[in-house]
């Protein structure tokens, strides 16, 4: 691993996420920003401002210089599949908004065409690198909740209608993202159910609701809706010994750890005639609101995407992880089209063609070997 | 109509909801409570209190008891179709904790033995009573909120695991009694698919997801759980000119007002190419928290029973809402069976046997001539 | 101590208050209830209701009956000196409302009586026997906060402006009998600044700060205000090791400890010239939120003064913390009319003629003998 | 006016709020950022970073560059006044930090230097530029709140303990300035007492309460306090008519305008010895939350800053407003020091010796003519 010097790096797409983008590759020590890039050289410029030495320049341009060694997409989704499959024939590392791709066949050649050029493709699942996600990564996959019993997820505001996407692709990658990072190996989502609206005749859903049956037999729900006054962003996650609540919103507060609960006792212990009565126990302890760091999680991101081209290794949430997101969405559109059909979620591993393999380690969630 | 002299009234049940009705049976001024019957004679006597001159007897009794022209039922769900009829039989007026009755078809078998006795049927739908689902009410049917985009019920709480009946059974008749109230006559359920999940295992869902196709095309979502930590409880109702939040736990402003939304332009006015950008305007106006009483609902749910039986009328909450809920819960169920299938919901009035009709002005909903 | 029959009690004044102590009196075990008496026989006799065997009575018909033990008193401050010196010299036991009297010097002959005559007398501070407040006090006196930094009072609402007492003397004797609760043995109120405002012309103070000093140096502040349009009842406590907030309204998670604040390093170990930069360091740890019981204070009121009478002992809150909150309120109405002076608080101990002594566990605070 | 070319700007002070200033200047167009000034130069490149254009200069260099027609101080308050008034006689406009000096003193020392040297001193107020201030001051001002009844401001979190500074030095300005911004002419802060209190032993007040008498009888109140373990900002305003309450940490609803209150009733119209009972009458109307811009102050406070220089008028917070904010500072210092003892506010028209005159318009409050 060499780290002398930083890496170069270029943001492509200047529009909604790009400028932040632009700061955070600025102020992370093992990258250099080169270059921002749009089809809007104008609105490239608006955004870098007049007191910049970064350079506006086109895609081709930018991919053919050799400082520039990575690219940060912040396309159109749309765009995803094609900007990055050039960056990644191009010799560069990749770093991309969600979704990966619009179709989960895209998603996968691009995973394939990482794997094949030996680049970094890493997905810009901003959430995951909060301390929040962390925080309850750590206690779901350490076993502090005890069995997961039910996941929910809010995520509404009045938000953009989005010309070319419905609010399932916009929005749900955020939730989906985060259940892919800290689900235990054991514990993912089998089949969805998912059930849309569009009131205001946008041509898709404005509204959705998800419900995923995990291996477990859990249910995971997501709420996403563009068309609610107030901006609600909860995401629980009860378990068996405890409960945590994650309120995005709540300025003193954001995560909060319930010991309290619903306990199956022993049945073992029980008269069967008598069990239906007495086969659960109700604790009702103290709840803890961890001290946490507050990061700036795109900061997090750039130093995740730096540190795995240094060290030449998979990102946090890697190509993979995009995928099985893209396996989610791919599955919940296809329910929304047949009316909440419950539809199962295809296994990322079993459908791989081509028969490469990724060591464990290199996979975030390293569910055993992955086969491509 | 003549109230010169109070109804005698007895309670029967003296169980969770039991000692509410009789606090306020004898604080209603149309009301005289005679008695609590309680097949535990002790709790009777225990949730009187050794104060009270008020009588505990058996139901036969109470029963026949000229004294008494009205029961208040609130013994546990799966007995209430056979003290009803019973007490319908009797000659006796009748109010029944939700839901009505155990089945679709007993609970019109009550619906049709009122109408034959000619004694009230109500429902003690609580939260329909409440000033703040009168005003929705008023809202939503007078047009202020515009058109309906979805609606949505959140009422989670570490509530107890009932042995007889799933959470959805024991918490959604609430939401479901609700939006029966609240809906305009031209908005109604059409399908339902529900979700649900038993992860202590109780033997039945104790996390359910309802998810409600409208005629209009717009989703009602309601989550009810009796394992979360905190208690949850907001209800929604998004409309294109306003949306209204009641927030039932917010100590300071339990219902807003929100004049923010999403409204389609008119399209007629967009040139085609640009339509999908430009379609939709946004708007960021003020948030209203009306000024509402602060009203115990159940007083106001025993002086309509008192008034509807002296005036000789349905009641706001009359058997018809009772069993239009239950339509929706057998649905529901259907679907949890089928994994969240999409079932619809089987019309009130399309499925009377019996040909009888009750006037228009006697029906809450008055969707038109109802006929059993 | 025989507690084989429960104690006749009767409760004096059935107006905002006392309807409750009916309510609380009829539930607590060890008491029964044998009167409610009130100037106002029909609003006695609506306070009771219909269905009650309890009897509606004079004052002095009560206070001669053998059966009346003790007597709850819920009259206008105006009158409790006069009505409770009675009921002492009846050879009652007295539970009376704040503020003791309407004087400090009323007061101490009110203790003095109780005294004489072996009588427990005994302070309704309702706060005082919340679950917060024997945390709270557990917390601080236990020292898990440290040293105590800072106490903070807010107690303001919509109220109803009184037309014979101020706000100081309606409100603040809550607040300043928990600050009487919770304060260790050396750390009390030494001197009070009071400042006050009428803007509606009541002739006499509607919002108050007031400002105690305490013995250690620390501040101790109270807001009381009639004129707000939202309730605020927030109750803090800082100290070097932990801050507790006790948020009364807050539904969900009333009382928070927080693991987070300043504190000074070792001047010692600082070289002098870097002295102000280093002296303080920094703790930010996590927040805990206790799971308490969610009990009515005032059944543990009526609980502590029944187990008071019948084991013979001083009450939790006996005269002496009646009299040591009068002290107080009695300086701060000094400071109020001086432009908010600082006034010295009486010592209670310092201040009593007679010479009589009870032993330290008869007083709650126990800080010491106390002379009278 | 001309305003061609953008004006000439510095940024004197890296620290704290030093990069705040630099992104704000950059980001406004009537403004061009020429230079960061620190004394410590490594930290004023490190501020720029690696990719600006603005260059790193000492004070003496940048106020001799004619290109320079402009300068923000944000250095430590004690510096204030030989840095502004250096700058002013080098015939720079001067935004600074608040406060405007150590002492009311030299802070009249500056606002006569910018009078003489005609150039603009205008103070970085920065909450007087928020919509929610313009906004409350709208509604004060335009007297939609009626007659006012009280202030109140909490102002409380976990702050730096700072060396050179009491906790009223260092956030009590922020309170007082908008105090300043938003009372009509005729109401005005008289007298002020303060407690403060220092658990740390930080050598100064790490704690305080202060008590301002206003003209019309009214008490403002404000709590600062650095030990606060919870971040609090409340302001309150009470009016006969409305009340507005701004929670500045509530991400939903940060301004709220309550039609809630207690009034006077006429006094003729009630009879004199009812008049105690029936002297109010309270409102329980509707709460409002405005929908209002969500704008970076400190923007606006460039943009104001560049406004006032192109138009060659008194900015919105002159130098005048700065000195009534260190007449209350100095005050309360002198309260703070006898043990809360009411302090009168010296009238800055009345302590003026020069005898200069600006015209009304000039200042922000136009109390009349302002003599110096």
């Amino acid at each position: 691993m060499k780290t002398s010097s930083p890496i170069g790096i270029a943001v492509i797409g200047g529009g909604y996420w790009g400028p932040n983008l632009v700061r955070n590759a600025q102020q992370t020590p093992g990258l250099h920003l080169e270059y921002l890039c749009d089809l809007d050289v104008d609105r490239a410029k608006r955004v870098l401002g007049e007191y910049s030495t970064v350079r506006v320049a086109g895609l081709d341009e930018v991919l053919a210089d050799p400082a520039v060694q990575a690219v940060a997409i912040a396309t159109p989704a749309a765009t995803h599949y094609e900007v990055a499959m050039k960056a990644l024939e191009a010799g560069k590392h990749v770093l991309v908004e969600k979704p990966l791709a619009p179709t989960f066949e895209e998603g996968r050649l691009l995973v394939e065409a990482a794997e094949r050029h030996g680049r970094v493709l890493m997905l810009d699942h901003t959430y995951c690198y909060t301390s929040e996600v962390r925080h309850i990564r750590d206690l779901v996959r350490g076993g502090e909740l005890g069995e997961l019993q039910y996941l929910d997820s809010v995520r509404i505001n009045l938000g953009l209608v989005q010309p070319d996407v419905d609010v399932l692709w916009d929005l749900a990658p955020h939730d989906l993202s985060i259940f892919d990072a800290i689900l235990p190996d054991d514990v993912y989502p089998v089949s969805v159910a998912a059930h849309g609206s569009d009131p205001v005749g946008a041509g898709h859903a404005c509204v959705a609701h998800l419900t995923l049956r995990l291996s477990n037999g859990a249910l995971a729900h997501v709420h996403v809706n563009w068309l609610s006054p107030t901006k609600i962003r909860t995401f629980v996650v009860g378990g068996s010994s405890r409960t945590v609540i994650w309120d995005d919103l709540n300025p003193v507060q954001r995560l909060s750890v319930h010991d309290r609960g619903v306990e199956r006792t022993n049945p073992a212990d029980v008269d069967p005639d008598a069990r239906r009565q007495t086969f659960v126990s109700y604790r009702t302890g103290d709840t803890v609101s961890p001290a946490l760091p507050n990061l700036e999680a795109l900061r997090s991101v750039m130093v995740e995407f730096a540190a795995s081209i240094a060290e030449n290794r998979a990102p946090l949430t890697d190509g993979w992880s995009g995928l099985r997101v893209l396996a989610i969405l791919e599955a919940a559109s296809i329910s929304l089209a047949k009316d909440g059909m419950s539809v199962p979620i295809r296994t990322v591993e079993g459908h791989s063609p081509s028969g490469g393999t990724i060591p464990i380690e290199a996979s975030q969630r390293g569910r055993g070997e992955v086969t491509v």
